[in-house]
């Protein structure tokens, strides 16, 4: 069997973008999306990464999604906004409400900003691996559409609600936690239906609320929260937050980027930044983050087990791979995407990493 | 076999404010540290209720409490502030985080406050339903002891470092979470160790990092965290915040409260607080929130299942019954309460719920 292509990170974003450009977004606003789609392939995310590039499309077309609208801020107080993004893309919406909960932190120590009338958008580390790099602290979360029962429940009510958390350190990379309320994404039950697997017994049920290891019928069933009551309870909370509170829908408000073919998804997010200056100097916080590090690595390891890890270790060392390797993407993504480029005059074989080693001359 | 006795509540407060009096506490701040261990008894976190006041006691006794300790606030902002404890009971210096982020959030809309040199702070959801009596909404961090192995690792490293989160609602009792990051909180298995039952498998591994069935083994190994990597996550995070952050301590250098006698805990917290009014109309919030319950409450239930419950809900109509027919102390910490009175000068039978309603004329 043939392996499946892999294809430059670079080459690969601007492949995205101009489609998306082509389809009526400004190319600038593109870029956003193509890297934010990208990021996530280099981190491993591959639920997250190019392969939503054909489902953004068909919302565009569908006018599920507005590429055009403004993005305006509201309730604006000293160290507080609510980003109303009009239905534009959640990576536009995201971008905008980091921009301004990075900026209220900067002035007065703190930044919270909720944003409402959003859609997917993307991966939470993609905000806070920005926030870290200006060296801050900042917490991420993001509704969904309705994929997890409630504890007692047999249908899908709350989203995987993620919560990412970005903290920048000294001589370690910066410590990005990234993390779905379910006991795994659902992205990846997608993934597994795409690369046609089984998936592990725990995941999720059927439609009928029975445990299932077919990714197909999990994905018409329902992810079981992470936890038990308590991921029950951390999804609702950051319902309550990015949902309830921003004005954004919240548990059935919030509509299925697949299957919601009439109103717009209304997702909302909620951004806490935080100037880690205001508390301790930023040089002892990060003598101290080291310690930390430190300590945490040098525990003594169970049998079998060669390295202690820190949340964001795995996919920061994955990403300088695929940078260098390339990304691999599984035949049905690719053949996805080379059937939207010939639809957008684009030729998706020019973004593989052999193409443009082959015309760098390497 | 005679069943243990109940006891009122106000009564067995009383009889706790007393001793700490007697133990040299000021009668306010005694009041305080009693009423939130009594609090978490009503709502059935008797890990955390009365069966801490001997080793609080003993803690003041040896100088690892200074009940007396000026408790200050630093690096002062609109919405940012320190809780220096100085070492003082955690109930005392959580209960003034508490309400400097409260007064900050009432004034800016939002109050993020840190503390350190801080102990042991009873449950999160006592500071969570205070704040939520003001109609704020509040997430309550704090660090601990070592308990937990990192991922991979065998030995205690982390806390159990738990998350409380507080949101006013309309109709319905406020949303109470209050969760330990471990698969269950420590105390569950000190409790279980007192009663001398066995635990689940999967809650906890011994020594050797084994997993185990025995309360004792369990309390001289370690607890697992929630949900494994993704937990580990949540409660490093924790530890970021409430330890790093504010200058108390984190990992190893958070000190055992039942087994370090050479160093006070230094215990960290974290309270953020949001003011719901500068994000929409409170009453437009709580409608939403009512909407939101309802929208749960009606979801279909699988077999057995008599009610889809909401976090906070068990607590508070066991805290209703416990407060109408009494608590009810496992016979070992009914002794342990009973030798202390008497070193005390107090006779704890007449706090139990019996001679409370015979002397009431009941």
């Amino acid at each position: 069997m043939k392996s499946p292509n892999k294809y430059h990170y670079k080459k690969l974003a601007e492949f995205c973008e101009t489609m998306f450009n082509r389809a009526g977004v400004h190319l600038e606003k593109a870029k956003i999306v193509a890297q934010s789609l990208v990021e996530a392939d280099l981190r491993g995310v591959d639920s997250h990464g190019v392969v939503r590039t054909s489902i953004y499309l068909k919302r565009i077309e569908e006018k599920m999604i507005d590429p055009n609208a403004m993005i305006s801020v509201e309730n604006e107080a000293e160290s507080i906004a609510v980003v109303n993004g009009g239905n534009n893309f959640g990576a536009l919406v995201g971008d905008k409400a980091l921009r301004v909960s990075m900026q209220k932190a900067k002035a007065t120590g703190i930044g919270i900003v909720g944003a409402k009338h959003s859609n997917h958008f993307g991966t939470g580390a993609y905000y806070a691996l920005r926030a870290v790099k200006e060296e801050l602290i900042i917490l991420v979360m993001s509704n969904a559409s309705q994929t997890m029962p409630p504890t007692g429940g047999v249908r899908p009510f709350l989203g995987t609600n993620p919560l990412a958390v970005g903290v920048p350190c000294g001589k370690y990379d910066p410590f990005i936690l990234d993390m779905a309320t379910s006991v795994v994404a659902r992205g990846k039950i997608i993934v597994a239906d795409q690369k046609e697997e089984k998936i592990p017994l725990g995941w999720a049920v059927d439609r009928h609320g029975k445990p299932t290891t077919s990714a197909k019928e999990a994905l018409e069933g329902a992810v079981l929260p992470l936890g038990g009551a308590k991921g029950y309870g951390i999804s609702m909370f950051i319902d309550i937050l990015s949902g309830v509170l921003t004005g954004a829908g919240f548990g059935k408000y919030v509509r299925n980027m697949y299957e919601d073919w009439e109103f717009p998804q209304n997702v909302g997010h909620f951004f806490i930044t935080i100037d880690v200056n205001r508390f301790m100097d930023i040089q002892i916080f990060k003598e101290r983050m080291d310690m930390y590090m430190d300590d945490i690595k040098s525990e003594p390891r169970a049998d079998g087990v060669h390295e202690i890890l820190i949340p964001g270790e795995i996919e920061k060392r994955l990403s300088e791979k695929r940078k260098k390797e390339g990304i691999e993407l599984p035949f049905k993504v690719e053949e996805e995407l080379r059937n939207l480029g010939l639809k957008y005059d684009l030729d998706i074989s020019k973004a593989s990493i052999q193409n443009v080693k082959e015309s760098e001359g390497v």
